[in-house]
C-alpha cells in the first residue's frame, strides 16, 4: 500500500457525490421535501413588477425548453427499448440464439451513443452559472439573496476545478447521463425481486449447499484473487509509467468485489429455451441470483476497510475484522429485514380473507415488498439483498395464500417490471460506452482484468467444485464445471456497482474496464452458448419436473449423457443434517403457521400450545377435501409431505392425482415403510423418483418401478 | 378587475417554483442530469486531506441521516396505504357501504397527519443554510467555492423573506410533504390512463353526445359560474375586511376551473357494487373523465389570459381569443398525440406476431403509452390529456389485437398501478390537512365556495339536461338529473390542480378550501349515494350486457322505474349523423386496418386501391373459422357488425353463440330486411335490443319478440 491511501479512502468516497447517500433513493429527493417552496412577496412598484414579470418569464421560457428536452431525451429511451423489443420478437420469431436481447439492448445503445455524441451540436449556453465564495463548508441548502430576492438552491455534487467549464457541455449528452443511484435504487430492486421470487425453489434447494458455497466462499475467492491479480497489474502499469494517477490495494479489491458479481442472464436464457439440464441451471442461477447480493455487500465491507491512523497503510487486524463485522452485519441484517417482510406478508395473506380481492391482494404484496426496500435502507442495511430475500420468503410461503388470480398478477407484475429495467440498464450501458464522459482506457489494465477474471473464475469454480464432490453425492461434472466457468458473465449488478462512484481516476479506470467486460461477455459468451452446451454434451431438451428423462426423451437431445445419468450417484445430493434440520422445522411448524398448507400445528407442537395451536392453524388444512391452490409445483417445495407424514401417500403411474386409489395404495405403503431419510428426500424432489406435487398428495409416476 | 392584475399573473405563476416546469416531469431530474458530477482533485498535503477527510465524514453522515429519514417518510406512506387496504377488505367483506376506501385513505391520511404535526419535535438544524449575495437574477446552476473547492448546487424554489427561518422547520413535516407536480406527472397519469382504458364503450359512446355537452359546455358553464361567483365573495370578503391580500378575478376562474373537474369515484364504485343504471353510470363516469381533461387544460388557459399592457385590466378581446386559441390547441395537440400513439401500437401489435410473447407485447404497450405523455409533454402540449385518448384508443383498436394474456396483463397492470395512486392521493390529502404548512381558512370564502358549486353543479346539469333532451329519444329523467347533480363529487384531480401552485395567498386560500371541499364530498355524499339511488328511484342490480332488465330481475330492485322503461324512447337515442358517419367510418376502415377485425378492406375500399387494402387486411379477417379473439364484450363496441355487413346474423333466444341454428334464421333474415338505420343501431347496442356479440356473430334474445 502506498502513502495517502487510507486518507484517499475518505474523500474518494465522499467525493461521488457530496451527500452521497442524499440519492440513494432516487425517488425521494423528487417525492419529497419540495413543499416549503414559500410564495416570493410581491414587490409593490409596478416598475418592479414589470422587470421582475420579464424576468421571471426568461427564467420560465428556459425551464420549459429543459423541460422538454428532458421529455426527449426519456423519449429516445422509450424508442430504443421499443426498438429492442421489437427486434427481439423479430430474433424470437426467426429463432435466433446468437444473440440475446440484452446484447441487442446494448448494440443500439451504442448506436444511439454515437449519433448523440458524434450527431448533435456541443451546445453550452443555456446553464448560466455564477462563481460565489463560500467559506467554512459546503452546506446541503443554499440560501441565495438576488436583487432582494431569496432563492434556495441545493447541493448537487462536488466539481473539480479544472473540469467547471466541461459542467457546460453538450447539453443532450448531460441530459441521457442518468443519476448513478437510479440504476441501484430503481432498476436493481424489481430484477432482484423478480430472480427472488420466480427462483425454481425445488431445484435450488437440492443444490443448496454448492449454491452457498459458490455464492460465499466462491465469490470471497475470486474477489481477492482479482484484486490481487490486479494490484499486480497496477504495480506494473506504474513501473512502465502507464498509471497516472492514484490506485490503491483497497481499489483493486473493490474492483475484484464489483467484477466478481456474475450474472449470466443471456446463458439462463438459452438454458430456459432448450430446456438445458436442470442442475447445472439451478447451480448458475442460484449463484449468480446469490452473489450479486455477496459482491454488493463484500463492495460496501471493502469501502469501509480503513486502518485506524490515516497515513499507515499496513495491515491492519481491527480494521479488517471490522470490514468483516461489517459484512456480516449488513448481509445478516439485510436477510433479516427480507425475510421478516415476507413473513409478516404471509400472515397478513393467510388470516385475512383478502384472497377474495386479487386487486387489494396484488396492492398488498407490492407495497410489503417495496417496504422491504426501504425499512432496509432506513436501517443502514441494503435495500437490494433485503429484495431478494424478501422474493425468496413471498415466494416460499406469501405464495401459497394468494388466490389464484394474485399468483399471475404478481409474477406477471414482476415479470414486467424486471424486463423493463434489465433491457434499460442494458441499453443504458451500450449508451455509456459514447456518452459518458469520463472514461479511463487503460489496454494494459483492461487486457489484466481480462486474464485475472479469467483466473479468478477458474480459481473459483474448479477447485470449489472438486472440494463440493468430495461431498455431493450426484457430482458436479467435468462438463458442468467448464460450463460454470464458461458461464461468468458480467452484467447489470457489475455495471450498477462500478457506476455508482466514479469520482476517482481509479474508478473511472474500472468503470470503463467493467463496461468493455460485460460488452464482451454478453456478445462472446452469450453468442457461444449454445455451441459450448453441445461441445460438453450438456443435456437439453429436459423437463424441469421430469428428470432424470427417459432416455428416448421427445425434446431434442444435443448429445445423449449416458455416464452421466448413473442414477445411484444422484439419489442423495445435498442432504446435510443441517439442512435436514431446517426443513423439518420449516415443514412442521412455519409452512402451517404462515401458509393454508402442511401438518395442522395440533400435532407438531406439543400439548401444552395446543391453544396458541389451534389459533394458528388454518381449517384448511384440516379440511382434506379442498385441495390446496397450488399450480405451480416449482414455487412450491413439496405441498405432498404433509401426506408423506401421516404414511398415505398415493402413487399413480400416470402422475396424475389419484385420491386414494386402490390399485397403488400397495405401493404407497411399501414406500412408507421406506426409511425415514429416503421419504424426505423424496419429500424434498431430491430422490431418484420424480415427484411432483398435487395437492396434498405425493405421486410418484412408476415408470422405473416396472 | 384590479390594477396591478396583469403584473399580478406573471410573478404570480413564477414563483410557484422558479424553473415552473423544470419539474413538470418529476422523474426526470431524479434520473437525468446529474452524470456531470466531477471528481474532486485530492489535495497534496496530508493535513488539508486530513480535515478534508473529516468534513467529509461529516457531510456522508448527515446526509446519510437524511436518506434514513426519506426512507422513513415514505414508509410511512406504505404504512398508510397498507393499512387502508386491510380496512378496505375489512369494510367489503362486511359490505360496509357508507365510507369508500378513498374516504378512508382520507381518515388514515389525517390522523397521520395529526400525529406527525403535534406528535413529532419541531427539530430544525440539519439544514444548515448560508446567505450569499447575488445580483442580477436567479440562475439554475451555481457554483459555490469553498475554501478552494467547487461546489454545484441547483435553484429550488423562491423564498419570501419573511419566512426564511421557516425554512427550517419540523424535518419530518417537512419531509412528507411531496412536490406537487409528482401528482400530476406520475400518480395521475396512471389513473387517467386505466379510466380511458377500461371505458364501458358501449355504453360510452351511445351517450357519447351527452358526455361530450356536459364536460365541455358544463365545464365552462360550470366554471364561469363559480368564478364569478367567488369574485363576489372576494368584493364581500374585501368590504368586511376578511381579504388580507390581493385575489383576482382571473384567480376566480383560476379556482371555478380547478374546482369543476368532478370525480365522482365513490358513487362509481357504489354504482359498479349496486349494478346501477348503465346509462347513468356512463353519464357519469364519462362526463368525469372528460372534464378532468377539460379542467386542466382551462386552468392552463386561463393561466395565459394576460391582457396586453400590464397595468390594464379591463377585459381584453385578444387576450380572450388567445385564450380560447390556447384551449383549442393544447386539446386538440393532446388528443391528436393520444390517439396517434394509440394509432402506431395498433400497428405495430397487428403486423407483427408480437403475441406470441405476451411479456414483450405488454412491455410495447406500457412503453407506447408511457411515451405518449412524454412526447406531448415535449411538444408542449398536456401529458395527462394525451394520455386518457391514448388510453381509449388503446381500447378501441389495440387491445382487439392482443394476445388473451396481454389483454388480461396490461388490464391487471394498470388497474393496480390506478388503484396505489388513487389511494395515495387521497391518504395524501388527508395528510395534507394538518402537515401542509401554507393554509389559509377563511370561513367566508369556503361557504362561498360551497355554495358556488352548488349552484356551479346546478347550472350545468340541469339546463343542459333541458336541451339535452330535447334531442335525445332516451330522455335523461328527473330522477337521473338529480343523481348528477347530487354526485358532484371533487377530488384527485381538483386537489392535484390546487397544489400545483400554491405561491400566491389566493391560491393557499384556494388550495385549503378544495381540500376540505373533497373532503365534505367524498365522506358526506359518498356516504349519502346509496339512500339517494333509493329515494331517486333509480335502478339498481342492472347486468350492464343486459339492458332493460326484465322486470323479474333476479338482483335486488331498490325500486322498479316503470314508466322510466318505456322501451319506445331509448330506441334511437344518439344518433345523430355525425356520429354515426364516424362510426361507419370507424367500421369500414380504420378498425379492419387497425385491427384484426371489420370488413375486409377489399370490400370497403374502392377497386384502385386494391393492392393497399389486401396488404392492410388482416388473414383474420377473411377466415371465418377463427372467432376473434374475444372476451370483453364492454371493450368492443361491436365486433358483430362485420356480420350485419354481409347480411348472416345469427339470433337466438339464450343470448349463447349459436352458429346459424336453423330454427332462429328465419328471425335473422327478418332483422336483416329492417331498415339500414335500425341495423345500424343495434350493431351500436343503441336499439331496445340487447345486443352482445360473441365473435362475429351478432345474437339477439329474443324474449320480447315472443
Amino acid at each position: 500500500m502506498e502513502p495517502g491511501d487510507a486518507a484517499r479512502l475518505g474523500p474518494g468516497r465522499a467525493a461521488r457525490a457530496p451527500p452521497p447517500r442524499l440519492l440513494l433513493l432516487p425517488l425521494l429527493p423528487l417525492l419529497l421535501g419540495r413543499g416549503l417552496r414559500v410564495a416570493a412577496s410581491a414587490s409593490s412598484g409596478a416598475a418592479a413588477e414589470d422587470s421582475s414579470a420579464m424576468e421571471e418569464l426568461a427564467t420560465e421560457k428556459e425551464a420549459e425548453e429543459s423541460h422538454r428536452q428532458d421529455s426527449v431525451s426519456l423519449l429516445t429511451f422509450i424508442l430504443l427499448l421499443t426498438l429492442t423489443i421489437l427486434t427481439i420478437w423479430l430474433f424470437k420469431h426467426r429463432r435466433v440464439r446468437f444473440l440475446h436481447e440484452t446484447g441487442l439492448a446494448m448494440i443500439y445503445g451504442l448506436i444511439v451513443g454515437v449519433i448523440l455524441r458524434y450527431g448533435t451540436p456541443a451546445t453550452s449556453g443555456h446553464d448560466k452559472s455564477l462563481s460565489c465564495t463560500q467559506e467554512d463548508r459546503a452546506f446541503s441548502t443554499l440560501l441565495v439573496n438576488v436583487s432582494g430576492k431569496f432563492f434556495e438552491y441545493t447541493l448537487k455534487g462536488e466539481i473539480s476545478p479544472g473540469k467547471i467549464n466541461s459542467v457546460e457541455q453538450n447539453d443532450m449528452l448531460r441530459k441521457v447521463t442518468f443519476d448513478p443511484e437510479v440504476f441501484f435504487n430503481i432498476l436493481l430492486p424489481p430484477i432482484i425481486f423478480h430472480a427472488g421470487y420466480s427462483l425454481k425453489k425445488r431445484h435450488f434447494f437440492r443444490n443448496l449447499g454448492s449454491i452457498l458455497a459458490y455464492a460465499f466462499l466462491g465469490t470471497a475467492v475470486s474477489c481477492f484473487i482479482i484484486g490481487n491479480l490486479m494490484y499486480g497489474v497496477v504495480k506494473l502499469m506504474k513501473l512502465v509509467g502507464q498509471l497516472s494517477d492514484k490506485f490503491y490495494y483497497t481499489d483493486c479489491l473493490f474492483f475484484g468485489a464489483i467484477i466478481s458479481a456474475t450474472d449470466p442472464v443471456t446463458v439462463l436464457a438459452i438454458f430456459n429455451e432448450l430446456h438445458a439440464d436442470v442442475d447445472l441451471y439451478a447451480l448458475l442461477f442460484g449463484e449468480s441470483v446469490l452473489n450479486d447480493a455477496v459482491a454488493i455487500v463484500l463492495s460496501s465491507s471493502i469501502v469501509a476497510y480503513q486502518p485506524a491512523g490515516l497515513n499507515t497503510h499496513a495491515f491492519d487486524a481491527a480494521a479488517f475484522f471490522k470490514s468483516v463485522g461489517i459484512f456480516l452485519g449488513i448481509f445478516s441484517g439485510s436477510f433479516t429485514m427480507g425475510a421478516v417482510t415476507g413473513v409478516v406478508t404471509a400472515l397478513v395473506t393467510k388470516f385475512t380473507k383478502l384472497h377474495c380481492f386479487p386487486l387489494l391482494e396484488t396492492a398488498l404484496f407490492f407495497l410489503m415488498s417495496w417496504s422491504t426496500f426501504l425499512l432496509a435502507e432506513a436501517c443502514g442495511f441494503t435495500g437490494v439483498v433485503a429484495v431478494l430475500f424478501c422474493g425468496i420468503t413471498q415466494a416460499h410461503y406469501t405464495y401459497n395464500n394468494l388466490s389464484v388470480e394474485s399468483r399471475s398478477r404478481t409474477k406477471q407484475l414482476f415479470e414486467v417490471l424486471h424486463f423493463l429495467a434489465e433491457n434499460f440498464i442494458f441499453s443504458y450501458m451500450g449508451l455509456a460506452l459514447f456518452t459518458f464522459q469520463k472514461h479511463v482506457f487503460s489496454p494494459v489494465f483492461i487486457i489484466g482484468a481480462f486474464v485475472a477474471i479469467f483466473l479468478g473464475r477458474a480459481a473459483h469454480i474448479y477447485p470449489l467444485s472438486f472440494f463440493l464432490n468430495l461431498g455431493r453425492r450426484h457430482k458436479i461434472g467435468w462438463n458442468f464445471q467448464h460450463m460454470m466457468m464458461f458461464s461468468g458473465l458480467r452484467g447489470a449488478m457489475a455495471f450498477a456497482l462500478a457506476i455508482r462512484d466514479t469520482a476517482s481516476y481509479a474508478r473511472q479506470m474500472m468503470f470503463t474496464t467493467t463496461l468493455l467486460i460485460v460488452f464482451f461477455t454478453v456478445w462472446v459468451i452469450g453468442g457461444g452458448t449454445t455451441p459450448m452446451l453441445s461441445w460438453l454434451n450438456i443435456r437439453v431438451g429436459v423437463d424441469p419436473d421430469q428428470d432424470p428423462p427417459p432416455n428416448n426423451d421427445s425434446f431434442q437431445v444435443l448429445q445423449g449423457d449416458g455416464p452421466d445419468s448413473a442414477r445411484g450417484n444422484r439419489t442423495k445430493q445435498e442432504s446435510a443434517w443441517l439442512f435436514r434440520l431446517w426443513y423439518s422445522f420449516d415443514h412442521n411448524y412455519l409452512k402451517p403457521i404462515l401458509t393454508h398448507s402442511g401438518p395442522p400445528l395440533t400435532t407438531t407442537l406439543p400439548a401444552w400450545c395446543g391453544l396458541l395451536a389451534r389459533c394458528l392453524t388454518s381449517p384448511q388444512v384440516y379440511d382434506n377435501q379442498e385441495p390446496l391452490r397450488e399450480e405451480d409445483s416449482d414455487f412450491i417445495l413439496t405441498e405432498g409431505d404433509l401426506t408423506l407424514t401421516y404414511g398415505d401417500s398415493t402413487v399413480t403411474a400416470n402422475g396424475s392425482s389419484g385420491s386414494h386409489t386402490a390399485s397403488t395404495s400397495l405401493e404407497g405403503s411399501r414406500r412408507t415403510k421406506s426409511s425415514s431419510e429416503e421419504v424426505l428426500d423424496r419429500a424434498l424432489g431430491i430422490g431418484d423418483q420424480p415427484v411432483s406435487s398435487r395437492g396434498t398428495r405425493l405421486v410418484f409416476p412408476l415408470e422405473d418401478n416396472a
